[in-house]
């Protein structure tokens, strides 16, 4: 699965750009003349849903727990079957849950963190199984890493995936150039005789010029969504629905596996997808792998941080304090509140920041200070939780093994 | 790997035929005009040196052994590098040889036999491992077979593959719906990285209607040519050569393997590839999986056998005795004859056959009286060692483990 926000410049394939110049697929993902995503737009293009307020609130009953702040905030916004999946559990029965992460770099960002964060959220208030597939197969091919070297971007990944806290007895985590075979492949054949080039090039942009291996990958981040491609968890339960929280740039690998699905006697998967986290330069920037102080890494220090949200993070304040006082804070592109829209978890305080800022009488850098402290924390928490993941701890998560209480 | 002789009718893509209207591929043989396939022009266009017999006494030589009837009568006619491998013999080190099926169809016919014979031979002769392909996975795409068929088909032909005889301690064989993954998987996407959709446009004729897992499927029959794509017999052997009995249809997929070699720092395979197997209506016919009286199966019965040959093996006697012993039988377009060139192991009968028929000395019905002793043999034996061979068999020649004695 490629991360959910998209490094620059890395996308050797490109969807055909539609009418209004909006491109969101897995390789890139730019709105139309460098500004804002319109996901209203991607909603009625994709053809997915948008997760309203009733379906929050119907989340929040049957798990018996407020909705995660990404939930109730709007940041997965869209779905495909949530509804499905949440009937079946009101009827008692069960589903699994399926993400990813495509390990092109060392150090994650907050950005992909995100998708991991809302995943461990969903597995504890539904208490059901997980299966995290690392593409590094996929990112060996698109971004030319040898395979030794993305297979170790993939244990190094783990363990920051790891680090967000998943529970060990419910959660298989699997790198496609150890697990790819058997059923797995399998599968893989199964999907890949329904899809033809032409398919491939409508959904995802390929052309003559790309190799065959990527052309051939969809079907690889296919397979998970169905449970027989993991019988050591799921046999005998091809039934088995599967949810997969993801960023809505994935969408179209889903769009072909929901097409597929039932001409193979499949379930289709039930998507639940969020939108996009933005660059420190603002909405209309972008996360670039090229440039670090785009975004906050998860092995960023204190200083650091600091530093990047004082000197990157776009304001919407005004340009002096007589200004700022008079017509307050443009919070539409301010990116210390879209941050602490993400990570501060307290409602009251974010409204409060949010009404004082927007009213002038806080000032950019009270909000940033703010910002600072709980990013710092976040921060802090994950590198201390990553250094407490060994290689013993990574080859647990990842052996190919029942997980007997996986439903309980 | 496709069968060296092709069935009819089967074909959904076919290579751009030459000037010429040859068309040779994997899923395609057929000649100009509907006549026989010129094998220089075939030699000359895919790049291949032809098999002379300096090469043919030279393995006699190295191996202390007559060569096979196969090699000495010129069926396996062709070759690349291997004058390499025999280099590499002489200089007391060993290589590996690789050959495969494409599992489509459950009982063999005689011209399904012709490289399992010959490479039985290799294998002794060079007394080296030896890895087959069952590509199930292909089969499973290009004829629409079930994954469940495709894996059954291929256990049903291992059975007639181990009866030839190979040696179990030298031996694996493997189908790719079991095998792919791991080391092997890893060496399908080394390969796919480099082959875009237009190389195997170009070397296989694909279209965009084809299904995508059709175009990723030359690295699958690509990489057992390589000795990592096999961590359990050739560890740390990186630089061991492989050698490939085939048909020359196959080519393709070694043109490519070939290519691609030296770019991902891995020795190119080398060839010895044959000429095809006629049907009973002679070498401008096909055999047909439509039509079985077109082949001899290994399946079939003394009197099948006897009433096919009769009645449908293309003769090239004269219209009438009296002609016959006149104008004497046409050799180059008998079947009874080219038959036996494949099948009657001594050579002065041969000759003598050839000899008083050419001279219309010897009837049609006496070549064909002579041609169902040998056909009834070759495949009463077969039929008798098949017999004997066991599921338990299958699983000890399968099975994914080392072979401690396979090169001595």
């Amino acid at each position: 699965m490629a991360e959910g926000q998209k490094a620059d410049g890395v996308a050797s394939i490109a969807m055909a750009t539609d009418e209004d110049n909006q491109v969101v697929n897995p390789w890139e993902v730019s709105a139309k003349d460098g500004g804002k995503i319109d996901y209203d737009k991607l909603i009625e293009k994709f053809g997915c849903q948008r997760l309203d307020q009733s379906l929050v609130n119907r989340v929040e009953r049957l798990t018996s727990r407020p909705a995660h702040v990404f939930l109730r905030r709007g940041v997965f916004f869209a779905h495909r079957d949530l509804n499905e999946i949440l009937d079946v559990y009101e009827r008692g029965q069960k589903f699994y849950l399926y993400t990813g992460r495509g390990p092109s770099s060392e150090a994650l960002h907050l950005g992909h963190l995100v998708p991991f964060m809302f995943t461990k959220y969903l597995q504890d208030a539904f208490k059901v199984p997980l299966v995290i597939q690392l593409t590094d197969d996929e990112k060996c091919m698109w971004k030319n890493l040898s395979v030794e070297e993305s297979r170790r971007l993939a244990r190094e990944n783990a363990k920051d995936i790891i680090a967000c806290g998943f529970d060990i007895s419910r959660t298989f985590i699997f790198s496609d150039f150890d697990y790819v075979g058997g059923a797995f492949y399998q599968n893989m054949v199964r999907v890949a005789k329904c899809v033809t080039f032409n398919k491939v090039v409508g959904i995802f942009g390929f052309t003559h010029e790309d190799n065959i291996g990527k052309i051939s990958f969809p079907p690889v981040q296919a397979v998970p969504s169905f449970p027989s491609s993991f019988p050591h968890l799921f046999a005998g339960n091809d039934n088995l629905r599967c949810l997969i929280p993801c960023a809505i740039d994935q969408d179209p690998y889903f769009r072909m596996t929901r097409d597929v699905a039932p001409r193979i006697g499949y379930q289709k998967p039930a998507l639940i997808e969020s939108s996009f986290f933005p660059a420190l330069q603002g909405e209309t920037g972008k996360m670039s792998a090229s440039d670090p102080n785009s975004a906050i890494y998860v092995t960023d220090t204190p200083k650091v941080i600091k530093n990047k949200v004082n000197r990157y993070a776009f304001s919407g304040g005004q340009d002096s304090i007589e200004n700022h006082r008079k017509y307050g804070a443009n919070l539409e592109v301010d990116i210390p509140v879209k941050y602490l829209g993400f990570f501060l978890e307290d409602d009251e305080e974010l409204e409060h920041i949010k009404k004082e800022y927007g009213a002038g009488r806080l000032l950019t850098g009270e909000v940033k200070k703010r910002l600072i402290e709980v990013l710092s924390e976040i921060v802090e928490r994950h590198q201390k939780a990553r250094a407490s993941v060994t290689d013993e701890m990574v080859d647990a998560f990842m052996a190919v093994r029942p997980l007997p209480h996986m439903f309980s």
